[in-house]
């Protein structure tokens, strides 16, 4: 029997009852309907503010101002989001910074930032160190900068709760370390890296750092600067709501802003756009890692959401995000452990981001019947099923529906 | 005196009443505000369409189905839209072209691709040759590939009415040549190459050609199958109205797949992105040229001005450019001519592209003056006063009241 102090459907009611964010969900598309949805740390859903925003746009800025739009504001727009970014959710001073390009792109943009400079400064520096499970854009970017280079790649074994450990990183990195491409928090896990440790490490051998905040801006405090970091990539439509495909943030410490320059060398990222001149003169500060005209109507979703952000705060969006998971974990624990399922995700908060995996056997047919029935949560393979609870949309009556629907998928497959 | 057959504004209505895309105009926001917009080649009008299109897309698929979204055809958008500006627009059979990352990104790929496979299959080619004034992004690129990959660069010189013809690419040509970068239509003067005959003369000497078609789609026929051309990459803010920053397209012909890699290795262009396993494997056909999450958001507008491109049909949408290009020029002879402008672009039809350029020394001065009484047309270094004429959203008595704007501010000055 479970214990129903901990399943019981007032148990989350109280917790609704109780959150002092739980207003901020109406603010959602969706939130109204029954559906579960566990995947906002891959798609975050939209505010409602969103729509207006964007039919606004197109009879507005865009088809009133046209091209003068350029001066009016969507010229800056990736650095001034950035910097939005950049003081609510991550750390960073003004001007450190910017919004554009996929997290794909901006990942090799930033590592051939890095490595590029340190093979000027220190040509015997031929090695990218990465966590041999993080997620796949991260390890094949790392593996082709290298080849291109001519470089050599080190495995991270990401066997510490999922993750990686500072004692880890400390026995991988050394004299021959260029770059250390970093998550944050772990796609599959979930476990959440100590980001001031592993930059000491890194930084005592020498090597930069690239962290993928991917997983981590927008549901956990990042602290870039405090870190002494370097660099850093994150993606804006999972916590950050910015719609499917939407531009990804990118970090560079001031200090590297002189030294460091990237490959793609679009006419934004010149010192003078619009001279358009010979030959290329990469601009000061941060706007040298731009590449291409801003994507403005891209940019314009997470506009919605970091205006509830900055309202609210990191450390109450955190602070309902532990308590999310730590419900979820009680619950599988309660619910799913005695049918075989077990949590992969770190029990220690301080260690867990803000999503649970569970692992069992059967998890992808049990992901299909789950979708069938409007519980919407993700899969990974080998076996887990990924909860990615959104500290802002996220209600503890629906991870109590979820669960519940998890374990019916389970026990009717035992 | 000014030749009033030429110049009368009874003419332009005769024009626009004889205009069998006249109706057209009205689909676009701004349509019935006096506003003379002559920049629709730097960033196209919206559609009235493209507001319902967003607002629905919060509320509909991103908002109700979410993460579902991804298998219902987002991840498929890339390859999708590309087909249909495949098919519509620039002569392309379906599975050869994708929508993806900035116009400047995509050109990196490519242009990667491109050079990385030359020198793989003969490392003699070391050569990468450019216009010496095409778009500053172009030259930026050749320039920074060369110096990444160890090769030179040499320039065309674009003195052929502001653009490079066969002849001259003939003699630049060689068994050193990698890659021509060529704009189909110049940026400045609007001058329109041949595309069949250039890219026959790269052949010819064993290169390959990247087209950047980014001031050609949408108002230029663009054959590309038919050219035999290697690979392209277009613009999707201008003729085809995809808003701000929206996502550039690219084509690679089919019989280069199997052989050419880009270099910014993401899960979207892996075989199997949702197997997540170690190793990079390229996927089959034009996927592998993507690479980060398909940019969805930004693929929508483009979507409103494609349906219209399908009904309308290129060719009738070119008839209609060069009769807006023919009178612009007109009206220059005949009013801005005797005030010391010359008409830069080419005169003869078959060498001009979709906008006119009008030199003047003053013409940073005049611009200015324009824009303050509505009438927005685009300028560039030195002294060219650029007149964008998008043929579905300008009329002729639009085209007639903006020179007519350009008399009054060059004679006022004069």
């Amino acid at each position: 029997m479970t214990d129903a102090r901990v399943t019981d459907a007032a148990r989350a009611a109280a917790l609704d009852a109780a959150d002092p964010l739980a207003a901020h969900r109406d603010r959602f598309v969706g939130a109204e309907t029954p559906l579960v949805y566990f995947d906002g740390n891959s798609l975050g859903r939209p505010l409602r503010a969103t729509a207006d925003r964007l039919a606004g746009f197109v009879g507005g800025e865009w088809g009133g101002r046209l091209i003068r739009g350029w001066d009016e504001g969507w010229m800056d727009l990736p650095l001034t989001v950035g910097d939005r970014i950049g003081a609510a959710l991550v750390g960073a001073a003004p001007g450190q910074a910017l919004v554009g390009d996929s997290t794909t792109v901006l990942l090799y943009k930033l590592a051939r930032a890095a490595v590029d400079h340190q093979q000027r400064v220190d040509p015997t520096r031929t090695e990218i160190v990465v966590g041999d499970d993080d997620f796949p854009t991260d390890r094949y970017l790392a593996e082709s900068i290298a080849a291109e280079r001519g470089m050599r790649l080190r495995w991270l074994a990401m066997d510490q709760a999922g993750g990686v450990d500072a004692d880890q990183l400390r026995a991988a990195v050394g004299p021959e370390t260029a770059l250390v491409l970093l998550s944050h928090v772990a796609y599959r896990s979930a476990y959440l890296t100590d980001g001031a440790a592993l930059t000491a490490v890194a930084h005592d051998a020498g090597a930069m750092v690239l962290w993928d905040l991917s997983h981590s801006v927008g549901s956990v405090p990042v602290d870039l600067d405090g870190w002494g970091a370097d660099l850093a990539v994150g993606c804006s439509y999972k916590y950050l709501n910015g719609g499917p495909g939407a531009p990804a943030f990118g970090y560079v410490a001031a200090r590297h802003h002189d030294t460091l320059t990237q490959p793609v060398t679009g006419w934004i990222g010149h010192a003078d756009p619009f001279a358009m001149g010979p030959g290329y003169t990469p601009a000061t500060g941060v706007r040298r890692f731009l590449s291409g005209t801003p994507p403005v109507l891209g940019m314009l979703a997470m506009q919605d959401m970091l205006d509830l952000l900055e309202e609210v705060g990191i450390a109450a969006v955190r602070t309902k995000s532990l308590a999310l998971t730590a419900y979820a974990v009680e619950l599988a624990d309660a619910w799913l452990a005695p049918l075989g399922a077990t949590v992969a995700s770190p029990r220690d908060p301080e260690l867990r981001g803000g999503h649970v995996t569970v692992h069992h056997p059967r998890m992808r047919e049990v992901t299909a019947a789950l979708w069938a029935r409007d519980v919407i949560p993700d899969y990974r393979d080998p076996g887990g099923l990924r909860l990615g609870l959104s500290p802002l949309s996220t209600s503890f009556a629906e991870v109590h529906a979820g669960l519940e629907a998890v374990r019916a998928e389970l026990a009717a497959r035992a």
